[in-house]
């Protein structure tokens, strides 16, 4: 398998194989718990218009953040705390987020198929699911911060690539590298960055506990039709 | 000091303070070895036709590449072992490379200042510059290969950042972490990049030798009026 991770959000993706979106804080780990949780689907959408307009044309119900913060009428933000199974079962959510959708459109324009979502919450899920399907190549899409490189998305890319081996990239290699620098701690990882900081000032501290998390959920999320199910 | 590392060509730089280019193969080597060996000026151009107007406009000597290779009809490719006194003594020489100068022309469009250029060549020359100047913000532009990351360049601005110290960016402490996965080992670094390899199939080897050493010169490249000059 070849292994490739975009660093930042406008870099080039494979031309084909496999795609993996990363945002750990917090698209990625929210999508995660919401399905896990008993949530049918989450359609991720790029703008709060498009997400607006699922909620009254298919009855889904409103997830996301801007900022970092729930927008206005939305039943949820971008916590995955929130995503709890008495609000979710059985629900559709139209999601979207700053960072989080726009690195799963771009995988989209892409044409990579499929497209995953990962987090630390299904490490091992993604793990064996990629290693089971051994695609050609694959891209691993972090999602970032604001169009710019965030220290937790890339270190939970190496964290992938490191485990599934194979021929790495540059930017794979990196990745590896800042995974290893961080010695298995992904708490420490998460108060380090920059999101991660941001975060514990808006007050979402329980966040980035529960985001640091290792394997709390075996499925993985897979885009079909424009609908992120397990 | 806040030091902000751009690790792909299409990041943005802070908006103001000092800007250090780094393209560690080979173009910032090559850089400071000509003006080391005793070149008057470099004026760092985006495409072959600027180089070549320059040339015949201002009795300048061309250099530079695509694809590695050296362009028809110019004195000196890329390689920095070809810049030697005899060619290039008292000479002012228009250069243009795939990713060096037009990292250079991002950081001018920037209006950054100062803005220097560095590799392991210069490398404490340029720490001593960068902690007497004590700029408030600092950003580093890696050059990258098409667009695109690349290892050497990253590790490169990792031990910058490392040794400056003061606030670093996410993107700037993932440089360090990968500048320390290589445990002080420039060479094994440029054997590993991708960029190394393709050079090394090109039979660059000297090349790679030449480039990963550290403190072979004490001068620091500065861009003034389009004109590089230590």
């Amino acid at each position: 398998m070849k292994i490739h991770v975009l660093l930042t959000p406008h870099c080039a993706p494979f031309d084909s194989g496999a795609a993996v979106m990363v945002d750990v804080l917090r698209a990625s780990s929210t999508i995660i718990t919401a399905l896990a949780q008993g949530a049918k689907g989450i359609a991720p959408v790029a703008t709060e218009e498009e997400a607006r307009a699922l909620a009254e044309q298919k009855g889904m119900l409103l997830g996301g953040e801007r900022g970092g913060l729930k927008l206005r009428g939305f039943t949820f933000g971008n916590s995955p705390l929130e995503y709890i199974p008495e609000k979710v079962k059985g629900e559709t959510i139209a999601f979207t987020t700053t960072n989080g959708t726009f690195a799963l459109a771009r995988a989209q324009r892409a044409e990579l198929d499929p497209i995953m979502v990962s987090s630390f919450l299904n490490f091992q899920a993604t793990l064996a699911q990629l290693k089971a399907m051994a695609p050609e190549k694959l891209t691993i899409f972090c999602a970032g911060r604001d169009g710019a490189f965030s220290l937790e998305d890339a270190a939970f890319a190496g964290l992938l690539a490191k485990n599934l081996g194979g021929e790495l990239t540059d930017s794979a290699q990196g990745a590896v590298a800042i995974w290893e620098h961080f010695q298995g701690d992904p708490l420490a990882l998460l108060k380090e960055c920059g999101h991660g900081r941001y975060l514990l000032e808006l007050g979402f501290s329980e966040d980035l506990s529960f985001c640091s998390r290792l394997d709390q959920f075996s499925l993985v999320p897979t885009l079909k039709n424009g609908l992120l199910s397990s």
